[in-house]
């Protein structure tokens, strides 16, 4: 056991690329390629059902296989052997007929990865909902917008978590498409040209293709990457939108901001000195597991570069690298979308900080509410005026520029005060919102194989 | 001028993003938004035509702009002070109006971004054209296939260039499909709410996009990054992909191997020390290019996490990081297209090299031969002792098999003699090679933008 | 020119590493080559003074060389082409005489690092001082720990400063032991043996060494890249430690936070849409530099696998990875050396922030003045409890506390105000100061090359 | 357990970095704690006793407390709580005092970064005697030096292995040096104050730095942390270093060039497929390893930036980091250890690759035999020619050379046999090994903590 297993992952993701999960998916692997053998005739059906009934990952020593392998250079050496022998009768000679370890090793890692996205895609649609959930409600809630981690002009909670789902969404939808590409079948034989099946290679292929649910690819894939990259790539995306709103989420729960609040349970997010503490500790866990799913990318992206046949060393990386990659994907959507989901939103604490700039923040809504009488940039230079005059006096904007008589001769009171208020200088945020809502109403009415 | 120019990129893909390539595309949006706002009704139409007469790259002195940008932190707030100054009347009040400087530089990327795009695919399609050159005029010319570079079991030249062109073709199929996906206009203003121009703010989006030919996207998305991870994360695939071919080369490039060597060029592949080196110069560029390029990606895929509505350094990082990594990218493609395209290929070597190892490449081809009588497992038991003592007593496969009493019983000699020819044991390689040429062909029947 | 020049970078630097910079030092090789093997006895002493003669930038053309450099792979190629032809007399035959292409380009190289780390030590020295500075002048500045962004304890703005000098005065102890370790001499002609100087190649090595003022190194180095990883790893940290210093400050800047700000200049730091802000600019192109510093970093330790006596493509991504660390590395030591020096601290915002929580941040002076009497465990739970009542009360910990019979019983009320005064409970941060004021002065008086 | 377990570290180091070891060293920690604490006159002796009597890994149900830790985001709450309640008496209130959790962990990580140093020096140290073995026996072993993958010149297979050791050599040297500059103590309350404690901080720091057998920090450094990042950097050079030499291993072992393999043991480098491969699986996981243990060290310089006085991420990010670059820096130094050591070289195959080029590999040495008495550029253009007129010709350079008029009027017929003799051709081969020799027994006469 590892000091930072659980904190960085999910149980179910763990499970699923332990030793135990992926020779769960090996098994599956020689299991399906005995029946497609069968049905293609070259071995007898008696025999794939020999072996098919052996592919069962209870009847293995998960440790001392993968012992074994870690000698062998590949847990299909020992695995081949220990199948043949439980295997009845004399069917184990047919036992991965015509494979070659690489094809065992990427179609379990493929069916593995399945699995996988699809447990992403679920907590990911559940980050969504609870995203929308948030655009909705917080609608006319207004906050402070900030650029360069400075105020700049007001914007609503409910469009910040609307940009946020509509990431979210993006993400979700390409996931589903990166399903149909990626996720094939590996199947060539020792150096991609079936040889040991005669002229029965094209044919097996599409068998064992659709014995274990996967597509059948264009062409054996030993050394070309691509599709493996894909998936990496892709998930090192998804995990750096975990970063994005994760982040979002510390800023705004620092102390002297206090516009979110992470729920509290028991034993979770204390300190072991200070009694007061209430740490975001969702957030700073997702923070964490993105990065730790990022430094798995660009090991598996510089994977590519593999040689001739099969790769010395580049390939084998991935058989570490990708699990870690799902896992702490896993384990920064699942952070998240807690985070978020129980999200304590602070509208008052949102609105004292929009205030507390003296109207500064609304230097733009005053700077458009002056321009069409006296053009951009004498308006401009007005109210970049009052506000020098502001911040050396300590008074509000609000103050400054109802004592310049350019502004007072322009402006009535009323408009000067509407100029002000940050909920009437929200733009298109309204439409905004709907905007992301359709996208998720519309990913919600597709579905997809992981719904 | 950096010592390292012109080696790891391409002049086209090089001036494309130079500072004078930038300045053309902020000026581009600049002229389209004062057309979009006058069409919406914002701005006089006189004023947008003005504006549009002075965004003319020529007419700004391009270092200076760029020195004041580095102090101002974009180059957008000299942009805007000289653009105003540049048009004609009282017009330029009217430069620049709503939008941020983030709106301007996304988008001038964005506009950079599509033109490298088409000059990435066009140099992939050559590759891939070469590519499919190769693989029907080496469909039956054997070499050994290797695998942790050892040799295997045969495989013909025809098929390894089968494997890039599907390679390839499925990165082009992507880019393609990336165009869509990841290529939109952005525009949100100061905060993303488009505040300063009223109600218009949806209207004038769908005007820009329209105007710049980018797509509209479903929300501003200063802060949501995955569009631009996403173009980074698929040229660093394409690097990958470039490497692995480039890699390949390299090896059967080897002095020792010899079965490939690169067209020789006066001034290329010389040494300043010896006179008979003749280097496979193009290759070793591709590699050094696309580990180039893939060095960016990991800045840009952890640049997601941007704060609130406008980030404070992960941003203005992109501005270095994507244009090396489109040039990088294109140094490595336009290196592997001229490799390729000019590989002299050495047949009788690669028959050579076949032979070399005394038939132990076809202890396979040997094996299958048996297993039909003997049984795998038996079969295989034969075939590795006479391998054993093959490598022992250093004579060739074929030999320690014909002396062995089993292999003889079961295999009449011409049997035997069949088993020890490559061209007889390559199994599916045809079928594979007409697989990826049907895809290929497909690829040109669809064509795309850049064709 | 590129878009992103002197954003990142320093101009000092930029030259060092232009591509004139780089002729120099070629050039630089050359000419103590010649004297070298005249010293041996290898050339004639005329002809090292006729190629010393020949060996000044000024006579080349940078732009043609670097492009025909391009096509032969090697700016050596040209550059003995040209300066043999520069040469007066027939001296030019002796120009680089038993010298490799990469030993120049090596030894080059490290003569710019030399140079490039006496620049990044010369501003580090200044960021310390000013660091110092500040630790001196707000020693007794009281002002938030914060831990997970939540306030914790109270620090001084001073012992804040006096751990980044601390980090400073560490880094700059680092550069200088590195310059004994790594900045060596490359020479070891085409395979390393420098056999094409008979039985003169260590007296060679020597001299040559010598007139070039670096270390001679224990053996050729070719393909043994750790020098360089160890430059490279180095220059990385230094952008981390940067990148921590402008974190802080970029926090710190917050308009909620607003404890510093960086100092106003005309034309920096502006919006072009928002009048009133004043952005931390230094800082965030300090974040940025730093990133683009640190994303150099993995390709030249992942560059070190260099195959047999020269490589293939890794060492060839060196030429253009190594200048862009050095120039972003330079940047984000600039821009925070600017930052701090020129920093405006507000003390007063401090205090505020201090008490903006109502005494939470002093829940532990609280506790530890309870324990004595209460034990530990006793002295948490009542404060925990305190705390949680002044958070859902909205009432300050100091009156929850008050409120509180044993509090009441065990603490008189002096006690209970000095433990609510932060600047009581600093535990021994002038200690902490005083010894990173002592590092410093330490690392003033022993000096350094660049000093 | 995960399926790469075993494949890519070592027992010793995954024990070390295991969650039993890490609680070892943490509980190491509180009791040191206590002991200090006492002898500073802080808590009572008794209470020291009986917290260190219970500061034993055997009596804590590791799973248990680490599933808990990772609800509370630190494992040290649990801990705190646990060992509180397993200590006799009311001892229990004394644990932890006036450590803040990033104390504990900081400081256990540092003791166990000082085991896995002694562990992966101690192997380095092996790996340098099996090189200086190859040294020694090698020298006199005429190979083909390879440059751009391309025969270069003669070298002998002694000079790489002493390149090699020196590559070694230079990385122990530094990791020596490395353990005095960080291997540190980490303390300091929860914001770095140690305010808890009163004015007895800096006194207990020593005493516990003492217990410990670390050194006391200049300050604490909870969010400087370049001291890890050292650490980091230079086991990713060490794997970087590991990848040097595979990768030479691979490239030597290849079916066509066959100068080396590695030693055949049961179980070992078999193929699913194929019965006659004899795969170089040490160097294929050296490769592998060494990949994983690189991709760690981006994370860990990236982890720079940490926020304020604790950071929210990228701190915790580096609890699973940290392991992992162990892990597998360990793994690829014992995979190279006993591919060197146990390595089986084939001198015969070196010398017969060496002639298989006709002589090519010796155009330098012909040049220089020539250039005395025609100059360099006349010398190096027959040779030049001749190399061209062998090519084409497929005969061999010795040929061609004997059949030039101007070769035959300067060089005598022993003098062309004599350039023609790949042992006549090494320079100072000999000298470069004694030096590399020489730095070994340095560095075994001066021994280290690890010996």
């Amino acid at each position: 056991m590892q000091p930072a297993e659980g904190m960085f992952d999910t149980p179910e993701m763990a499970a699923l690329f332990s030793a135990e999960g992926h020779l769960r998916r090996l098994l599956d692997f020689e299991g399906a390629l005995a029946r497609a053998e069968a049905a293609a005739g070259l071995i007898p059906p008696t025999a794939a059902r020999a072996i098919t009934a052996a592919c069962q990952v209870g009847r293995y020593d998960v440790p001392a296989l993968f012992r074994e392998a870690a000698v062998a250079g590949t847990p299909v050496i020992p695995l081949v052997r220990l199948l043949s022998a439980e295997v009845a009768g004399d069917a184990g000679r047919f036992v991965h007929w015509g494979a070659t370890s690489q094809d065992t090793i990427d179609s379990a890692l493929m069916l593995q990865m399945r699995d996988g996205l699809d447990l992403i895609e679920r907590d990911l649609r559940a980050l969504a909902s609870a995203c929308a959930a948030h655009a909705e409600r917080h609608r006319h809630t207004p906050m402070a917008g900030r650029t360069l981690l400075q105020q700049a002009l007001p914007i609503t909670f409910g469009l910040k978590a609307a940009r946020w789902l509509a990431l979210v969404v993006r993400r979700v939808r390409r996931l589903r498409a990166l399903r149909a590409e990626a996720l094939v079948l590996q199947f060539g034989g020792a150096a991609g040209t079936l040889a040991s099946l005669g002229d029965q290679g094209m044919r097996v292929t599409e068998l064992l293709a659709a014995e274990l649910g996967l597509s059948a690819p264009d062409l054996p894939w030993h050394t070309e990457r691509d599709r493996i990259a894909q998936i990496a790539a892709e998930l090192g995306i998804v995990a750096g939108a975990m970063a994005k709103i994760a982040g979002d989420l510390l800023l705004l729960a620092q102390s002297e901001i206090g516009e979110v609040s992470e729920a509290a349970l028991p034993g979770k997010g204390g300190s072991s000195a200070l009694p007061q503490k209430r740490n975001p500790v969702d957030a700073v866990f997702a923070v964490a597991s993105a990065r730790l799913a990022l430094s798995e990318v660009p090991l598996l992206l510089g994977a590519m570069a593999q040689e001739h046949e099969r790769a010395a060393g580049a390939w084998q990386s991935e058989w570490a690298a990708l699990p870690r990659l799902f896992c702490a994907t896993a384990g920064a959507v699942a952070r998240v979308r807690s985070a978020v989901a129980e999200l304590v939103v602070h509208p008052d604490q949102m609105r004292a900080n929009l205030e507390r700039g003296g109207g500064l923040i609304l230097a733009e809504a005053l700077s458009t509410a002056l321009a069409p009488r006296l053009g951009q940039p004498e308006a401009q230079r007005i109210v970049q005026d009052a506000c020098a005059r502001a911040i050396e006096e300590g008074i509000t904007l609000r103050q400054a520029a109802g004592e310049d008589a350019t502004v007072r001769a322009v402006l009535p009171t009323e408009a000067l005060e509407r100029a002000f208020e940050p909920s009437a200088y929200l733009g298109v945020s309204d439409s905004l919102i709907d905007a992301a809502l359709v996208q998720f109403k519309d990913l919600k009415r597709v579905g997809g194989s992981a719904t």
